[in-house]
């Protein structure tokens, strides 16, 4: 398979958040590039990747960015593929300016927006993996497996007390 | 084509806002249907409906809710398809509530989550496109030419004080 | 005494403040059992634990989860025992998203939310207590007990100075 | 069947909120008395009420205020009964402000408190039966039957755009 | 003099916050008292405290909690004297909701409110200064020594380079 | 009596709001003058309003403001009289603005702060008097008659449905 | 003297206010352009705008944009004039969305955010005069006049009685 | 160059924030000054400062304030030069006090507002770099060579996992 998932993040700081979903994508064996992209100090390099991505056969793009977080929108903006956005938690408002940077965006250019930070890039690479899935097969199958052993994970230690 | 899109919401009053994305849906000529499913009264028609979708060929479903909106997240805990919440603006806190009950959801089981109220559902039917579209390149072209039209809009009346 | 309290909760990382409820529990003389459900990744065993709570002779249950929290509201969705819900201190919102996920249900179906992370744990099993105490004379001794010995621990310390 | 639930505000004005809650109780057949008893303008009123409600019969109080609402904690010092808060809508900040008042009591003496206004004066009423209901058989009964009415009215309206 | 201000506080815990504003009361030479009086856990004491202060001379009294802060407000629901209220900074919500639990009185029962944490405790200080002040002169030059005295420290380090 | 308390506020829009608090100054019997002095607009104004109120009799000062509301903390700045402060609820953030920019005072300069909005300029007045009521007797005996006949008003209509 | 400020917004519906702050730029004789540029509908020719404004003479740009607010900031990217952002007040979250969108960019291209609404859009006016007065003596002239006027203007209505 | 910016700060608690503003100047050759004013316990040295600025030759004004910040406001209420408000991260509040207290300016006296913290003060001096590059073309010359070395820093590491 060729590269179907574009990940990129508005300052290599955002790689610790990010790296979980780039995990993710690793387990369910999903191509995918890391690539940072800076709304603000890289614009130019914004539009072009964003207006590129599709002929280059990228199916889903995953930004994650914080404070006044312009990526996922501005990117959004300049591709119809779907976008994901990741609130990356910022230092003073804990990633609640991340959170309605990404996700208030007004009607006609949407952004599916996840949690703020790890969570939000595991559950971003999840939820690319669930868009793809309807198209390839095989990352349904990869994706119903790590759901599966998920679930089997928790029910197999059902008493909070052994875990300690 | 068979239904694609799966739109429920938690209560009829939620219609006034979600009836923007099935407009949206209609223009797309992307078939959808529309279902009442209360993730607290009706628990089981939502696990029903949830396990079901998948096998009845549905490819993405559109959850809204508000106040303690558990009905995405519930959704997407039922099925690996493709989840997207809309929180719908709520009575005492504007829907700040049915967002971080519906975007702050776990690693593991993911919401795309959109803006709170009318935007958000425009925008849930906009990124169920763009992810339909990575399959149906006729949703592709549609979607393309919707994001045309609405970018000439836009261009078409520049000046702010011809629209009063 | 046969088992009267279910303490539930999202996760095993929960137990570090759902502990504190055990212990007064302990404390009180109240059979408990303890057991991680998660909303998320195994909804199935919540609709099965909550649809069986009261046949197996449970009379309150107390559920412990945070970020989007939908342990509690999910659990009362499938009983009609009094659910009491706990918000588990969140790392990116400090638990303002596990508390209005837990609170903020409609109308129809109830949790009795109680404070944010370990105060909550405590009072949710104080909560119960006081709800077994109504049919339980024994609970309401203990619990009366309990209280008078909290206000003195208070009183006989009236120097905050002192307690440096 | 004597008074069982005790129905106080701070306020006449929450009469407006409260009422909601007391017309469940009138549907459900569970007896209960109203009263107007302000923490602040009327604080003994309060401490004789909460002191004398055990021994009157009351088994469970429920108590709503608004802005710094101290009435359901204040109540919930007083006696071990257990106490529901319904936080009334304020009108500067929403009821965010009688939220935090009523929920974040401190570890040893809770309040189970339930959705800001009208949602949470209907749950009071619910969480109230469904404490009684583990002694009173009727109650238990009559809540099942409301439940299942409720679901049931969802199930059969499954098409929100029939409602309009 | 005789005691002229009351410091009451919640919790022994509060004393590492409130220890501030009795340093001032020291600097200042202003007779004061401190106790531990718990709205929740000693109401009784409250009430007790709150009535009797005014007849045993008290004159301004302070009190400092946190969470779901009623004891400023409770006080003031007792007497006639002028309370003023410092919002200790809690664990999950910062003292924001201590903050609103003591500001948001309704008409009728003022509680003057300090910033949250150390500065709030050195400030309900300085304003029980000032409005001794108005009856006690010399309390009024001290406190206005006390004002001088801070604005030349402040004047005399113009350069913040230096303090480094 | 010469004229206790200085009632200013920093725009005329405001009177809305603090014309609450003339009222209970006018019940009380307490002189007080009225005069809009706004920080931002006439900082000259302020700064002489501030530094002779104590010179001219004043022995209160209540300050009125909203949004970025600097007027009760800068005429603190300038005198070492009780301060009190009101935050006037604002149009876009419902005077949380206006709150923090009162409340959050730094160590040394201290605002008594009341609720956001009428409750607020209404229990300044009550705080002023309360401050006035240490010094004069008969303040003091007025206000005990106010407070008593509060109580009384609300012990003399316990059945909130009457009141509808 | 040429068009020395650009006015945008994102919206033909932000005009209603913005239009307060043309008002003002009208009223200071400082000549200005305006025009709808949304950041995510016209994307390129937001670009456009931000790349040719300082060649074609504009000295400062005034971009007025609601909820997830990209349009300041991404201005910001692609010019180094000064940027001042005017956060137009949202429907759901009363513009905290939008203020937060636009003030908290990171290190290396800011932006001057103004307050919410109306207030916003003079200000960002009056901001860009004071900007401009460094090098135009003739609008340091005219700002102070206006500034003079409205302190006089205060000054003449002590008596807030009197506006009603 | 004479002196064209003067940075001031509440408190030598602020430098730790502001000098990262400094060191920009100093890279881009701004001359400045430093110096320590405080709204509160210095108003009349805030007044003087704010009143000779601009006969003294400053351009641009940038204050720092946490908590209650009335600095930038006060600081603008005596000028009309441009003034710059950089919040400082407060203890309790993060910053969000800060942020309230400086941006929500009623309109007629504008302060523009930057980010929290570190990203706000860098970002001040930009912005300051930028007003004064209209009038003085080496600043310009230098502000743009910042930003296109800033620009090609990120262009040059586009691998995230490279700067681990």
């Amino acid at each position: 398979m060729h590269i179907l998932v574009g990940m990129i993040m508005g300052s290599t700081s955002d790689w610790e958040t990010m790296s979980h979903g780039a995990a993710i994508l690793d387990e369910l064996g999903i191509p995918y590039e890391v690539e940072v992209v800076s709304a603000h100090r890289t614009p130019d390099k914004l539009f072009t990747y964003a207006e590129q991505a599709e002929s280059r056969g990228i199916e889903v793009i995953i930004a994650g960015a914080g404070g006044a977080a312009h990526l996922p929108g501005m990117t959004a903006a300049k591709t119809s593929l779907p976008v994901l956005g990741v609130p990356v938690q910022s230092k003073a408002l804990n990633g609640l300016d991340s959170l309605l940077s990404i996700v208030q965006m007004p009607a006609g250019i949407p952004v599916g927006t996840l949690a703020i930070g790890k969570a939000g890039a595991i559950n971003g690479a999840l939820l690319a993996a669930s868009i793809l899935a309807n198209k390839y097969p095989e990352i349904r199958q990869r994706l119903k497996a790590y759901r599966t052993k998920q679930t089997e994970q928790v029910l197999s230690h059902p008493d909070p007390r052994e875990a300690l």
